[in-house]
């Protein structure tokens, strides 16, 4: 494809050609113990710069394709028809006020196609197994990416299969089910799961869409920067709040600021906040630490979707937050509840526990003035609450039982006492 | 409001002015056993051409507010900051061909702020309180209307307290719960929650969002077809399937294609397929009975968002189903559960029961000749599937256990055979 200039290493720096890597580099493979050698899709910018710019994108329609010309696509791929992209970012100026910051956006990723951010990887990901000439594909996931993999390829008549963690959320399931994907509950972690996706791909020939080594999911979560970046030029926001598992996501909404930079549609880059579990914060310590390798541990939180102990893209994720100047928080599981309960009842959005940790960071970072009480911030929400209603109800009080009687509705709303101001 | 021309009974055909009547006709009231004197909102559409036409709506954001001049809010209101609406149109040929017909088209009302075509009502009925001066407001409601109102009131600020039945699904109750709405689960039947809400609304001065008797709800529902005209303008489907249970969402999708016409912006309207289920089929049965009022009778199915015994808004809506030359089918409780899992697995797209008995009602009147194979058909997909995952999870296989083992997953893949064409 002559858009793409070169897939490059990010551990040893080789470029290769596409036909020369299917996933990870040749030279450095992949070490369990760390160190992997991701790929990185390089462009022919300013082969692309032709096609890329503003007139393009003033008459190109509002979904992912309008950045065709900087993905790993050919110009005349087969698309899925699901509409996928360009989510609202609003704005939310009291919130901001109350919590001692200049102004707060949230995009929501939880209206994508099937309530995820996962949906953008998926969708570059399954138009590519297509495009390769796959007729199966597959994934090991806590649940997102499975589920919006399983939706994209409903979508474009592939077959799916999908190595789920038994312990999953129900919703998060039933979501692979109803799309007729093959789910196969694997009775072990997210990280067995993932290895034995991984061999089964290698045995029956199938397209694997694992973020953590393919390297064209990530140019699907870039679209997520690209987004933003246009949605808020002229006022791109000091700090962008990301929860950060993988690396993945954080890496590739940090890519897509970059690109729009570089093509003159933005002219300043927002820091990252980075925001993980604290019982799965390898990539924040590493950050503190200075290192450039993560040690892994086993995950613990409730936030499955961050739940990642063994971070593969930790090298683009680490570069990515430093080259922004930016900052890492780790929160507890109580304070993404809490995040979760503050956002939904101030602003009418609903985030799954990931898709709010971010906001949970913010509120660290605001405390131990990271962020500054003259900054805005950008949170793009990952995930849509209805995916995990379990943790959801842990998040709030408990509703209330009444009769069909007057009386009883009369004494809840004295003791609720009048509306506070 | 000068844009707004009269209130009008559709009972008795009276009209009256704005200050004259909040919920329905001064005249007729309201009697429980059919006819119900609610009021329709008429505008000054002369008046109104003046600033509602094709160089506003290309100038006019992408959002339900672009129809702020046909809208019965002040042009000055105070509007939610949630965007909300211009969900996107799919389109999808294969299965229209599978299915035998010229073109299905799918509009994902799923994608709205709190997963459900309710946002529509709601984000009217949220701002028409806060320009009224209300601080509370309250509904009952079997989920989806419920959800979205807490959702808006969030956004808003304002307080709500809302009536539930006791056997709602768990997670149309955690999303109440998460926007700190004030819940009320009713040990009794939807009717009985729905008197005691407005008991309730009338002793404590709370405004009533119920879209039964409140005449401004339909006007944020028509907002569906006002949008889904416009963005099929030149091709205007043969048909729109919609769900039925109170029948006012029905009626408001076809006061916008009509209002639309009227202004000159489509040139041909559809004819609506309106679809209930077996369980809760009043206004089927009036409509095939030639009957102007209903039988009420106890309803039963599980898509709850239509199981609806005694529908206030039945005179709305046979008038408009009768208006566009249209048809009504009823569908078994089984028949909505298959079409959720084909239009899932086909499409990539999950809606909740009722928010795919259309399509349930679409695959009936395709056998019955009603729909014939040279036409197209809307459906808009009223509620996200997340909002109801013990149905998803009824309506198809369950997913499989392995073992961490290739051999495993290598005796799965043989028993699946392969892929089919």
């Amino acid at each position: 494809m002559e858009k793409i200039a070169a897939l490059r290493c990010v551990e040893c720096g080789k470029a290769f050609r596409e036909d020369e890597a299917m996933y990870t580099c040749p030279s450095c493979g992949t070490r369990p113990d760390g160190g992997w050698g991701i790929l990185d899709v390089e462009y022919d910018y300013e082969r692309q710069a032709r096609l890329f710019h503003k007139d393009h994108l003033q008459r190109a329609e509002r979904n992912i394709w309008r950045y065709l010309p900087i993905l790993p696509l050919a110009d005349n791929a087969k698309l899925p028809s699901l509409q996928i992209g360009w989510t609202p970012i609003m704005e939310f100026p009291e919130l901001a006020r109350r919590w001692g910051i200049a102004n707060l956006y949230l995009k929501d990723d939880g209206r994508l196609p099937t309530g995820s951010f996962k949906d953008r990887a998926s969708a570059v990901g399954t138009a590519k197994a297509v495009e390769l000439g796959f007729d199966t594909i597959c994934c090991a996931s806590t649940g997102n990416a499975a589920s919006s993999l399983a939706g994209f390829s409903a979508n474009l008549g592939l077959r799916s299969y999908i190595f789920v963690p038994a312990h999953a959320p129900e919703g998060k399931v039933a979501q692979l089910r109803i799309f007729k994907s093959n789910v196969l509950l694997v009775e072990g972690t997210y990280d067995e799961a993932y290895y034995l996706c991984q061999e089964a791909a290698e045995a029956f020939g199938w397209y694997n869409r694992n973020c953590a080594i393919n390297p064209y999911l990530i140019e699907g979560k870039k679209t997520a920067g690209l987004e933003a970046a246009e949605q808020m030029a002229g006022k791109i926001p000091d700090w962008v709040s990301v929860a950060v598992g993988d690396g993945c996501t954080i890496a590739g909404i940090w890519k897509g600021f970059v690109e729009m930079k570089r093509f003159g549609i933005i002219d300043k880059l927002p820091r990252l906040l980075g925001v993980q579990a604290e019982g799965a914060q390898p990539i924040f310590e590493a950050f503190h630490a200075g290192d450039e390798t993560v040690r892994p541990r086993r995950p613990e939180t409730l936030a499955d979707s961050i739940a990642v102990g063994q971070p593969r893209n930790q090298t683009k994720a680490l570069r990515a937050i430093r080259e922004s100047g930016g900052a890492m928080v780790a929160v507890s599981d109580e304070e993404i509840l809490s995040a979760m309960y503050e956002l939904a009842q101030k602003t009418g959005v609903f985030g799954e526990p990931a898709g709010v940790t971010g906001i949970a960071g913010l509120l660290r970072a605001i405390t131990d003035e990271t962020v500054k009480s003259t900054e805005t911030v950008l949170h793009i929400v990952s995930g849509n609450g209805l995916k995990d209603v379990r943790s959801a109800q842990r998040a709030c009080p408990d509703a209330r039982r009444i009769n069909v009687s007057l009386d009883d509705v009369r004494a809840i709303v004295a003791a609720d006492g009048p509306r506070p101001a």
